[in-house]
């Protein structure tokens, strides 16, 4: 892989100065935001440091406690065992295929300190490619749903049509920079085959980075084996080209179906992300600061199985912490609690010098009505403000996830436009200070005819390419259409005007070849 | 009036503990969050220090620039433009009714060392005091809509039943402080009449405190004395019992009716609020670091003349920071830069040492779905990290402030109610750091039945009391609304069940014979 090198800074800012020549679906809603498309966003402001440097130290040393009093499980995967063993890690064996290992405090930091700060990861098309960890932040949209959803047709159980549909409509946004993973489940392909659709499918609809398989170890190297045909071997074996997003089982399990698929990751040199999916009150404490203490514990100890592996392997640091309804026992997305969470997650990974993946535009709401968009608003704003790295699911999610919605996704791909904005920060130079606009008129006399109105008229805010700003009379001789119609109405117009990106006919070739090959050799299975 | 002092405190946490056991309506929407009901938000995180110092003194710097070099125009009021000759203003008289005041960099910060950094403002029901400024933070709902607008009747002009319907409303959430001012134009009162009936609304359908009539010096005289009729003349001689909300006219002017009423409720040691509504392109720059210097420079000059009238009084510094559709030429609301530039006034103030209102729950959609919670978000968002003291506009506001409505009314309100949790922030001790919750059952056993769980599902999470958390097949079952339609019931079933808070029968008559005097001594005026 490529560990971040300054080289890679121009190739951000060539791209960006490009950006407008570019013709695709794309120019249908990019409103006059031309100037703020690139590849990826590199943050520009201060990250929102909420907890004080106490609070923080007491979060480490809790899960350095976490670490060495009660310990990470791991089941199934001796191999893995092994190598925390030859690390330090204190083993017992619980049961035949199930074991216990306690890591003396700072033990796995010290594991973590081959990890890098900052990779690359490539896109076929290299204008593409992103950087992730430091001040750059990826936005991808929403992954593993079992169904989707549109205004239309209600809620249904996912399907390849539904799967390729979703990556162009993300291909199709300015503002989302990846691919995803499992935009949604493709339901009507074999468990054990589908990897192969979804991963051709992101290769060619989408000219971004993407995720790979991870449902087990055969899988992901399937994956990576499709990337050595579209990337070249040479190049896969020196490059991040794809990444697996591991879940932890939580509480402090590490079930060896993820081991083994982190080791086939990192063993390769590509990337791999640690989540601990943290439902407070079921599976980690109900009180923020133990969630976020449990949440470092997993993923550090998942991070580190990667550095074992093949030490400076490109690891993303992750949290996903969520809330409950106290009254019915249902998970709850968009609240308040866990968007303070992920802000702290942000603090914690930069005192670690680690890339972070967390929060992203979370919704229990069924619909992409008003609860959805607050809710989403709430936990994507901390993903924003913390500093996350790669904020997955920043579009489409909605029911929990567990529906990809149509709508949503491509309303929260318009708000990633204002995040791209409001990351851009506020610029104060004698310019942007304005004294010469206001002193060329003074007082009582609008601004609209001054130079500087003319100069920054273009740039100077954010214009959404799919909210409603009209006056109302306007609005109601339209038909008076709230955003979720508008939205319905956009996807399907983006759909009609999508066009893939080209493709060599024989990489096209071998790729499904390569497919048709892997499902000859074996019989359809569903888990 | 009285300036904050400490042994206010106990106050409010006697109300925290005493706010479970008021029986109103509000039980219909506060969920499982009794732990949080305030009279007022103690803010207890960290604000979102966006800029950093140097920035931060590039813009006082120009601010007092503007001050000094292109000066502020008043009109019409001579007695104003005494008081800032008096004080050391370079005054130049512009015409028969207008002069521009210019003052030395400096001049007016060192006026407004009198003005209090935190003060009371109370409410008839004592309960309900509230604080202003420090760490206090009050949410108030939406302010000055000529039309309102619900599900059913879609847009119309507001009336007096209107008006008093909405006061309702936000005196049965508990999530609001306060009860505003203007919650909408009751349009079928004439103009200098309305006034009478606004005030005693708030006073008799709420307990909470409110802002009085600011639109003509002798309706802001009106307000004051129907609050003497209210606490009692000696009260009101030395407590602060009522604000004005008070806009600038911008680009750099204070027009004569504004600070002859600025004037009035100083001279009586009520409170003021100084409000630039700043339109970035028309009457301020378009980039944002020169709007918010305009802003400072606009705000401090109106707090100067408050102090300068009486040292001591209360008065708010305030910021309306609004951007603006580059296609269209329209105002856009709920967008990245000023959500930026609120942020920063939040920084200023404390600087100066003096309360801020800023920003609150904007939005141009014209009906509330996602965009409209969307854009409200991201605006309250800011109000709420960056420690904006009074947060006016923080339920209810549509269509660029034109409609107030009914339905984003509760729905905002329900959301205030998160930034409670929000503002709680993440308590740091051995017992949320939940080390002894996960060690007692271990790895991959889930916390359900714990000690820790036990002890803390009552209060760890805000829970919404209108949103959807339920299961996708319970959420269908009940007939697949979406947010708007349950808001809608909602504020139904809320005015039902509404009870007005008790008032004794004489203040009452006396308020409604002061009404009936002051209406037969003038005839009607339409403006």
């Amino acid at each position: 892989m490529t560990v971040s090198d300054p080289k890679l800074a121009p190739r951000g800012r060539r791209s960006r100065r490009d950006a407008g020549k570019t013709k695709t679906a794309r120019t249908a809603t990019i409103g006059q935001n031309l100037h703020l498309r690139v590849p990826y966003i590199t943050r520009r402001i201060r990250p929102y440091d909420l907890m004080d440097e106490e609070g923080l130290i007491r979060i480490e040393t809790t899960a350095d406690r976490i670490l060495a009093e009660i310990g990470i499980e791991f089941r199934e995967d001796p191999t893995t065992v092994d190598l925390f063993r030859q690390a330090g890690g204190q083993v017992s064996q619980l049961s035949q295929d199930a074991w216990n290992i306690k890591f003396e405090p700072g033990m796995i930091r010290e594991i973590l300190r081959s990890a890098p700060a900052r990779f690359t990861q490539h896109a076929r098309n290299p204008a593409n490619t992103v950087e992730i960890g430091g001040d750059a932040m990826v936005f991808a949209p929403s992954y593993g749903s079992p169904f989707v959803m549109d205004l239309d047709k209600g809620r249904r159980y996912g399907t390849i049509e539904d799967f390729e549909n979703l990556i162009k409509l993300a291909q199709s946004s300015p503002w989302l920079h990846h691919s995803g993973g499992t935009i949604c489940e493709p339901t009507d392909i074999a468990v054990n085959k589908r990897h192969l659709d979804m991963v051709y499918a992101h290769m060619r609809y989408s000219d971004r980075p993407f995720l790979g398989s991870i449902t087990a170890p055969d899988r992901a190297a399937d994956s990576i084996e499709m990337c050595r045909i579209l990337f070249g071997s040479d190049f896969v074996d020196s490059h991040c080209v794809i990444m697996g997003n591991f879940n932890t089982t939580s509480p402090l399990v590490l079930d060896g179906a993820t081991t083994a698929g982190i080791r086939t990751y990192a063993q390769a040199g590509q990337g791999s992300i640690h989540l601990p999916f943290l439902l407070g009150g079921a599976v980690s404490p109900l009180t923020m600061a133990g969630s976020i203490a449990q949440c470092l514990a997993e993923s550090m100890t998942s991070c580190a199985l990667a550095q074992l592996v093949r030490p400076g392997a490109p690891t993303v640091l992750a949290g996903f912490l969520s809330s409950m309804s106290l009254r019915t026992g249902s998970p709850t997305f968009g609240t308040p609690e866990p968007a303070l969470g992920s802000l702290v997650m942000g603090q914690l990974a930069r005192r670690l010098e680690m890339p972070l993946r967390c929060a992203g535009n979370f919704s229990t709401s069924k619909l992409p009505d008003g609860q959805a968009m607050q809710q989403s608003m709430m936990s994507m704003m901390s993903a924003v403000q913390g500093g996350a790295n790669f904020i997955l699911h920043s579009a489409g999610f909605l029911d929990g996830l567990l529906s990809m919605s149509y709508e949503k996704l491509v309303m929260d791909a318009d708000m990633c436009g204002a995040m791209h904005a409001y990351l851009n920060g506020i610029d104060v130079n004698d310019d942007t200070l304005g004294f010469d606009a206001l002193a060329q008129n003074g007082p009582g006399e609008h601004l609209f005819g001054t130079d500087h109105t003319l100069r920054h008229y273009k740039t100077a805010y954010w214009d959404s390419g799919l909210n409603d700003d009209q006056p109302f009379e306007s609005w109601e001789e339209q038909g008076s259409v709230d955003s979720a119609q508008r939205a319905n109405q956009r996807w399907k117009d983006t759909l009609a005007a999508y066009e893939a990106p080209p493709m060599d006919v024989a990489t096209d070739e071998a790729l499904k070849a390569f497919i048709t090959d892997k499902k000859a050799s074996m019989p359809d299975a569903w888990y």
